[in-house]
């Protein structure tokens, strides 16, 4: 029930879904309940009574610790159940957790978002999605009522669509990381960097990535909100890793590391991750 | 008369202007010429006979070589005439230079483009344009004439628009490099890197720089042509020299002048600047 969670479910309770709801925080809850969401007292009373479980959390211990163990979504979703997991973790979380449902002869399908909350309210948001193209069918109806307006599919490795939500937060936080340099060097040199970004998002750069995040560097407006930067910077340190354990290597995102780093040592990490252009200063 | 000069140059002779044209190679004109432009001996020659003198060169040095001195453009263009500078080149030299053509009595435009060769037979070209304001509407036309789909006026300052051309080409350089990166990451990870880069340039990224380069990425063909590596590195290395006289961190133009050494080694020089991907391997 954090940020993207949020929109999501009421955009399921709008289309009419019985949702039973869990959130740690249970206060956090409260405003789904009063739109006709139950709330459950926990992840296993959830899974228990549940065709399909969402779940989205921030990071890997997260979703292993609600997801393994006796009171875990795998041990407790009913066989053929479908556990739609929408978190950003690493590719190799994704197979491990996959196989536990199959032990428990239940499903596990990855499902990361692409897009910000007020991208899921407008019912604007992108899921890549990967696993059993059965289950996959299953849940796209679903993923849509969520406020899908695009579902990519990546095939049946189930940490495909990991892989893939990975590589894009990586295109982000590097399109940020230069946006961020090039907006600096024309203010330092005297340009009018908004008539600048005008003309580069006309031109060849004319996509939300570059209108959006330019607008809030040009500003030099990161307030709390949207997508924080701890929340990038953990982004970042997946890439990271996916790089090793792949071969690949990623010089931008070792670069973006290190200027997450900083923000966070000047205490920026709940404000928007945009503020990696504070690192310059 | 280069990959940019020679279809500029074939604009302004469909557009009917009467053209008096040097390279220092004179074979390369030799094309043009059949299209109706008449050769010149000397750069002096053209500014001697000239109302309007457009030049496009490779770096600095080659600027200042065919505009300083006795039998350059400043000293041999009429009073009130008018250099139109194309080139990518150091803020500061379109400084230098201008002031050198008003010593002379004739004004010294910046007009540095951007878009590749295909987009200039498309008449597809963007100017970004800065210095005197009435020259600039002299000059306007003439862009047009010459290609030009948006004229983007950068006020007063004549090195305006040199400052917002390498904030371009780092923008540009930036992209490619993280999509190389991401594209590498997605391949040795094993997923379907062109759907990822379907995905990708239908939503966040739906923009030229992405599918074009993008495209190139994919299919791993860097041929000759375009816009060469060796000119690419020329361009983050004015970045960097900018960016430290401005006092602007550049991290990200560093970490690419790196890729792109490294793949001048390889000798990739003359292959498109995308080639920077190889640098990954």
């Amino acid at each position: 029930m954090g940020n993207l969670g949020t929109p999501i479910t009421e955009n399921l309770l709008q289309k009419g879904h019985a949702l039973l709801v869990y959130n740690r925080t249970a206060a956090k809850a409260q405003p789904l309940l009063e739109k006709g969401a139950t709330l459950a007292a926990s992840v296993k009373q959830v899974a228990e009574a549940s065709d399909m479980v969402f779940s989205i959390v921030s990071d890997d211990g997260a979703l292993n610790q609600i997801t393994l163990g006796a009171d875990g979504i795998a041990a407790n979703l009913k066989p053929g159940g479908v556990h739609i997991s929408m978190s950003t973790i690493l590719p190799a979380t994704a197979t491990q957790l996959q196989a536990v449902h199959q032990q428990h002869k239940s499903h596990y399908i990855a499902a990361p978002i692409m897009g910000r909350p007020e991208a899921a309210r407008a019912r604007k948001l992108n899921f890549l999605v990967s696993g059993e193209a059965p289950v996959i069918q299953l849940a796209k109806p679903l993923l849509t009522d969520g406020g899908a307006a695009g579902i990519w599919e990546f095939g049946n490795e189930v940490n495909a669509a990991n892989v893939a939500k990975l590589c894009s937060n990586f295109m982000i936080i590097s399109a940020i990381e230069a946006m961020a340099e090039a907006i600096n060097l024309g203010n330092k040199s005297g340009i009018d960097t908004a008539k600048w970004h005008a003309m580069l998002t006309q031109t060849l750069f004319a996509s939300p990535v570059y209108i959006n995040y330019g607008n809030m560097i040009l500003k030099d407006a990161y307030a709390p909100g949207g997508f924080a930067l701890r929340l990038g910077l953990k982004d970042v340190h997946l890439v990271l890793q996916q790089g090793e354990s792949a071969g690949a290597p990623m010089p931008t995102a070792e670069l973006a590391k290190k200027q997450l780093d900083a923000c966070m040592q000047q205490g920026l990490g709940e404000h928007d991750w945009t503020a990696i252009a504070m690192a310059l200063k």
